[in-house]
């Protein structure tokens, strides 16, 4: 039996449930972060994410854009949460072969953004590999008020997404914007119910706050903001690596949001009973089911 | 130019150059862990290790043992700073014709591993690749006045080890058994002055706190306690993965460890002026030049 014949995410979950965590853990793998106990008003955020060679970029890509990469899929996750990224490390394996001057703009791509984001690189591990090989882990805080997680969705919240979808395939998925910043104006301002970000594909991720919510929903065609690089709506709802934020907010905070008239966050849907399972309206007004179909590793 | 080239140190050193941390950071890249700020007692430790198929383990391997391993070098890194491990994530690379029950043994000896030493496994990242690639980061915690760098080594003290050496190539290296219990044995009993652990062999990790202390060092072949399994003296001098502690103390608290016989910690050595440099006596009384000669990437 191989590994492709069960998948990926029943692969990850034969594995969980053998995982024992102690009281130290607020919430440990399932989420965009690990969730740990730090201090009277603070959460500690653990994440790690693994770029390879030929699956996440190619060596054709620009490897300034791959370094940034690298650390910008960690803050996607911290910005799920609602955190503020703190400190990272950095794990790459080379080939021998490879040139220095790829090497020189990998790093610096890490670099700037780390310095743009804040984040201090504060160790890392080199090594020799066949493929070119980027693990990032990242440590955030939260304030415990404000922490987000994919488990908080309730019947008739709304669900919203920042920025536009379907565009990573042309290239956006080099060169995303993570939404710290908007991530922390959300919570700031609002009590945002449940949120992670979109990096498996919008039917996939919306999958997972559904399951983690025990609730189902519904999305609108006509209210799905298709980025202009996007090639077809299938695009918008199952390419991966958008690291846009896809969040839920009750009916009045919604309203209180769409108020603000602040074009990037957008309304596409709204959290039904579980029964309900999980429709799209399409623009003729007829309902889809959804499959949730995002990028699978296996 | 090729990083080949130039090699993994001086590559190390040209990225390291450029990074700047915030007053959050007690001490970035260049030692075994990176040492953050907790809480008024307590430290943060936070490290990553990847190990990469062909280079640190190949598939004939027992990949329990390689699960094991993936886990054990973090935990040797937070001994080496005198800690105690509390959490970690682990990214892993996965060919998709991977069979299940090589997986299932690399899991479950991540799980054994990991219960054993009280760490909790609380997040992941599961990617495809065309060879089997283990990161796992770690987060320890130290008491302030625990700490150990590889900086603090001063003339005259004592120079030791804990085991023996030599014994990885013929396996040990899947098996040590990170000391983390007898570093913690030493920091709540002993005043560390600067401790590492033999990763990249001994003369190599010697000199990196020799680097880092400003210091010379003699040591003596006879003292040096190779493992059953070592070819011969290269075998304990340059050959990585030992995993033992190496750290030194001064004169007084030297003897006062020698003085419980425990057999586990063997001294072998001086801290001496920087001008004197790096020498072995050898088994005749022969002073020998050394040159740092331990596993290199590239």
């Amino acid at each position: 039996m191989l590994i492709k014949d069960i998948g990926e995410f029943a692969l990850i979950e034969r594995f969980k449930r053998k995982i024992k965590t102690d009281s130290s853990v607020i919430k440990g793998s399932g989420d965009d972060c690990a969730v740990l106990k730090l201090d009277k008003q603070n959460h500690q955020l653990f994440t790690c994410d693994m770029l390879v060679e030929g699956v996440d970029f190619t060596l054709k890509d620009n490897s300034y854009l791959v370094g940034r990469k690298a650390i910008a899929v960690s803050l996607s996750d911290i910005a799920s949460c609602s955190g503020k990224p703190r400190h990272c490390v950095i794990s790459l394996g080379l080939p021998k072969n490879t040139s220095l001057s790829f090497v020189d703009k990998l790093f610096q791509g890490m670099l700037d953004i780390a310095k743009k984001y804040k984040v201090n690189i504060v160790g890392g591990d080199l090594s020799r590999s066949s493929k070119v090989v980027l693990d990032v882990s990242m440590l955030g805080e939260v304030e415990k008020k404000y922490l987000t997680l994919r488990s908080g969705a309730r019947v008739g919240d709304i669900i919203f997404i920042t920025g536009e979808l379907g565009g990573s395939i042309s290239g956006k998925h080099l060169q995303f914007t993570p939404r710290i910043k908007e991530a922390r104006f959300l919570s700031r301002n609002f009590k945002v119910k449940a949120m992670t970000d979109i990096s498996d594909g919008l039917t996939s991720d919306l999958g997972h706050i559904l399951e983690q919510s025990n609730a189902g929903a519904v999305i609108y065609e006509a209210l799905i903001p298709l980025s202009g690089k996007a090639r077809n709506l299938s695009d918008a709802l199952n390419n991966g690596e958008d690291f846009e934020l896809l969040f839920t907010l009750s009916r009045p905070q919604a309203l209180k949001l769409l108020k603000r008239k602040l074009s990037i966050f957008r309304p596409i849907g709204e959290i039904r009973e579980r029964k309900y399972g999980f429709q799209l309206i399409d623009k003729r007004s007829r309902p889809v089911n959804i499959k949730p179909k995002g990028f699978k590793h296996f």
